[in-house]
């Protein structure tokens, strides 16, 4: 036993400090480490340190730290954690049906160790058969992921860029529910994740529990739980009314897990990753229905879901098998408000299609205010009406399009318009108020604002008004080197400007080695994804749903004060999320503003 | 009138000289001379001539050179002709119905000429009424293109080739019959061509008329032509019993002439092009059923006529509307023998098809005796089978290959029979006797041959026996520099050797500017393409149908001679045969052999 022990303790040495990886963290292309490839594992090792160990500050420690943290820190994995800054015991609020997290840390000081958790039942404090079942909650380690940083200006981070010109570091954001055992080295943190799913139908009051924090069979550690559930009720993610719009890829997952497009293989895979979206309230399934809408800007480009071909007769067929895939699979995973439909003005005015005289594919470039592009599209929105309004979506379907100019959109708006006059139509972009009667779900980037009437007004008309965040923003912002708390300020910041939701333009469009380097090409790490391969999601991404679930709270106190001409508490909110109007972090952080807003809102 | 014909003369004098080719004929991009893009023009400009005149040859000569040639000459553009060489009367033989060519030679000596043709019906020396009239006659300049050289070895042409590594030079090749009036610079050669079409029901005897040559409106020659038309005739092509496959593009006509593929515009303009092969007889028509059969080794790839699509579900959709448009203005051409399609296995085994869940085109590498090869064959196979049984077509399609290893044949055979046992197939390649009896129309390379039994048992079975040339053949070849002479003696060399017919690669996959430079990037010039753009022939493919017409001649005397008894014609046929009866050029010409047959052809 001792013999496999020891092998097990060289073996780990070896891969988690191979300094093959600590010498050239930017050039390696994974060739030892792949995650998604062949053979989709449980767990993965990740890439090594840049960072040199500061072997100082672990010198003068005793004994191993362990115990919770908070969920808005990114616990460095070089540095050991500060003893007085975690706790043996943790103290939270819910409501029913609300998903709250924490986040444990251990600082391996005096040998490696074998790490794996263990969560008991939550057990109410007047009668033990008032559970919140150990089934209902997940622990998981926080995992290690290649981060950058902002622009060398700091006020943004766009643009293509060389790794090299970027500082590399390994930062925790990705929450890995399917490692159940980890090696720690010496010298080494590690953070966990506890996520527990307050059952809808939670009896009010106070449950405590305990997570054990071992080391292969032995307990190092026994940290309690206590969960004060309110008597007040969070609906069901689909009823919620945030908008959230992440763009989902399927093209991305198709090459993760090497399952051919569309198959039965592939939706299955998808499911894990799409649950999150949907268990968040996702509001729209993303489509692209032509090749390439933003010209292939992200590791797997977008082809169309519909597919176009031109005949020898000069006719065009379009079909939409996989788009009726794409879409029967995400109603079915709970996201089944809207449908978007990227795009009629792609960032290249260039259309695909299958040539019948040729038996290729050929090109057409063209654009919004030509007479081919009329016809071309003309013909194409015609179809996809009869087909939409054949399957019952139509009325769900929207004709998306984002960041174009004005002129464009209005000799686009002409075409779809000419095709049916009821097809809806969705924007994210500038500010135009020339648009804003036309567009049926809005939303602008986060400098910009709708005036107060005009929100109103579309609530009133059934039409959406959002914000969206992207590469332009330095913060708040969600890169995986991001302070958490500015994913959550986002449902807050929503709810504060009588905003209907938020879209980003990428929820999973991985890069190649998204559990191990979230750099890409463009834009800083982490912009072009929310969660990681194999259903885990990350610090950011559970941190966003906290804001959204503040924000549906938000809407139910409002509600009830309202209802209940309660002034005062009115007030309380309303003061509360002023803090929240704009976004100057000058002066404060997302976490400071937010544990303020959290005491107001747990008080009520 | 004066000042416009000096403006011609500049002009002319301008672009026929232009030194710009002359420096750099190998580079140049025609840009200047575009004979098919935007417009098609009825005449064009030659580039220049590389070889400097060479003065001395001119200085001496008092006046013009006009007279008849020879077909089986070449005339050099900046040499005179020679006045011995040339006469102003020219006597012919033909039978009824068939065609006949007399080339004519025009040195200018003196001054620049404005030169045009005009010839007059030929008359019955018996009977005045008894005409060939004009209308039969074609005339046209013979025009000079650029052409290179064989390998340096002088054993082939085959390989890339870098132009600046063979030398350059003009020759005549193209039959311009669009041209009405040319400009003939002083000390410069062009020759004329005459092309008569004997009348299928002409009285026999002597015929006689006169070709004149004018310089702009003034006649500076009256040749004499006369013919004796024997009380014999040659059936009209579509009868002849010669199998002569030469590969048809139509991807090439497209580019050239700018027409969609397969567009009434496109059809239109092939009718021209077409017309020579099917007055020559011509059997096959070349259908491409996959993507670039010969992975693109023409200037215009084959693409499928066929398109080939996988749906979501996995299975196989195949669709024939190209082929269909194709395959019918063929046949309404006149060439509806049989249909030969290309390629099950092509060049490199790499089949591409339309994926309809991503919109895209995909590849898949697979080879005969794989499982995969059989069954997207086998579903390729089984549809098209159904579909050409339904168009009548079925007897008429051979599934059909070139230059494969054996084995490779027997395994695809085992495919193509798996799918309908009654599939013709054909293959021009080595010679394996194994596959003798599976191979329908079965073409070697003109150094291999079948035994003298194997033929007739063939033939008795239905089954064609060919051969080809190819860049593998130094001699007898039809590349733009090679002697006429060696097209004709094709069909000779059949007639000699019991053979159904000839087959090459390219009747019209043209280069960039087929008209102005016959030099491609592999192999030696003229090797692409047998005819010009326009309908315009060429010496060689008049050369070619003499040959073929040879060959209908012996077949139809043979006969004769075998139902009379006439042993003593029969052997003097066999006799002549016999100098053909292998390929030998060491010690005779192809021109030397032909004229000796022809005296003993005509006196019968």
């Amino acid at each position: 036993m001792n013999i496999i022990r020891t092998f097990l303790w060289v073996f780990a040495f070896l891969f988690l400090n191979a300094p093959i990886w600590a010498q050239n963290p930017v050039d390696q292309n994974f060739s030892d480490n792949k995650t998604g490839q062949d053979e989709f594992p449980e767990t993965y090792s990740e890439v090594s340190n840049p960072i040199p160990t500061p072997v100082h500050l672990w010198q003068n420690r005793r004994q191993n730290v362990v115990g919770w943290g908070n969920t808005d820190t990114r616990y460095k994995k070089e540095e050991p954690a500060r003893v007085g800054d975690i706790s043996n015991k943790i103290e939270m609020t819910g409501w029913k049906g609300e998903r709250i997290s924490a986040q444990l840390v251990v600082s391996a000081v005096k040998s490696p160790l074998e790490l794996s958790l263990e969560v008991s039942d939550l057990v109410h404090n007047s009668n033990k058969k008032w559970r919140i079942e150990q089934r209902t909650i997940s622990t998981g380690f926080v995992r290690y992921v290649m981060t950058d940083e902002l622009n060398k200006d700091k006020k943004g981070a766009c643009g293509h860029r060389n790794a090299k010109d970027f500082d590399s570091t390994l930062v925790a954001d990705p929450i890995d529910h399917l490692t159940r055992s980890l090696l720690i080295p010496k010298n080494s943190t590690r953070p966990g994740w506890v996520k527990i799913w307050i059952p809808q139908n939670a009896f009010p009051g106070s449950y405590t529990g305990t997570l054990k924090v071992l080391d292969s069979k032995k307990v190092i550690k026994k940290l309690k739980i206590e969960i004060n559930v309110k008597d007040r009720k969070i609906p069901a993610p689909q009823k919620w009314r945030f908008h959230l719009d992440l763009w989902q890829n399927p093209y991305a997952a198709a090459r993760y897990y090497q399952t051919e497009l569309w198959s039965k293989a592939h939706f299955e895979a998808m499911e894990k990753d799409i649950q999150h979206y949907a268990n968040a309230g996702g509001k729209s399934i993303t489509a692209s229905i032509m090749n390439k809408p933003w010209n292939g800007q992200t590791y797997d480009p977008f082809q169309s879901m519909v597919t176009w071909k031109r005949k020898i007769n000069g006719q065009w067929e379009f079909g939409f098998t996989a788009f009726d895939k794409w879409v029967k699979f995400m109603m079915r995973m709970g996201v089944d408000k809207q449908i978007n439909c990227y795009s009629m003005v792609p960032w290249r005015l260039s259309f695909e299609f299958f040539d019948e005289a040729s038996n290729s594919m050929k090109i057409v470039e063209t654009e919004p205010g030509e007479k081919e592009y009329e016809e071309i599209w003309g013909a194409m929105l015609t179809s996809f009406a009869a087909h939409l309004k054949e399957k019952g979506w139509f009325h769900k379907t929207y004709i998306s399009m984002d960041e174009r100019p004005m002129e464009v959109m209005q000799e686009t708006i002409k075409v779809i318009k000419t095709a049916d006059a009821n097809f809806k139509i969705s924007f994210a972009g500038g500010n135009h108020p020339e648009l804003y009667e036309e567009i049926d779900d809005y939303c602008l980037s986060m400098e910009e604002s709708f005036p107060q009437e005009v929100k109103e007004e579309r609530r009133k008309n059934g039409q959406i008004s959002t914000f969206y965040t992207s590469c332009a923003h330095a913060y708040p912002n969600s890169f995986t080197f991001s302070p958490p708390a500015e994913s959550e300020w986002y449902g807050w910041y929503a709810a504060a400007n009588n905003l209907d939701g938020y879209l980003r333009w990428a929820y999973a469009s991985w890069v190649k080695e998204p559990l191990l380097d979230s750099r890409f090409t463009t834009w800083a790490a982490g912009d072009t994804y929310f969660v990681y391969p194999g259903g885990r999601t990350s610090i950011r991404f559970e941190k966003l749903l906290a804001g959204i679930q503040a924000y549906e709270k938000i809407l139910i106190l409002k509600e009830e004060f309202r209802n209940t001409n309660n002034q005062k508490s009115l007030k309380e909110l309303e003061e509360i999320l002023h803090l929240f109007s704009n976004n100057n972090f000058d002066q404060t952080t997302a976490s400071e503003v937010i544990e303020k807003a959290k005491l107001v809102i747990n008080s009520f």
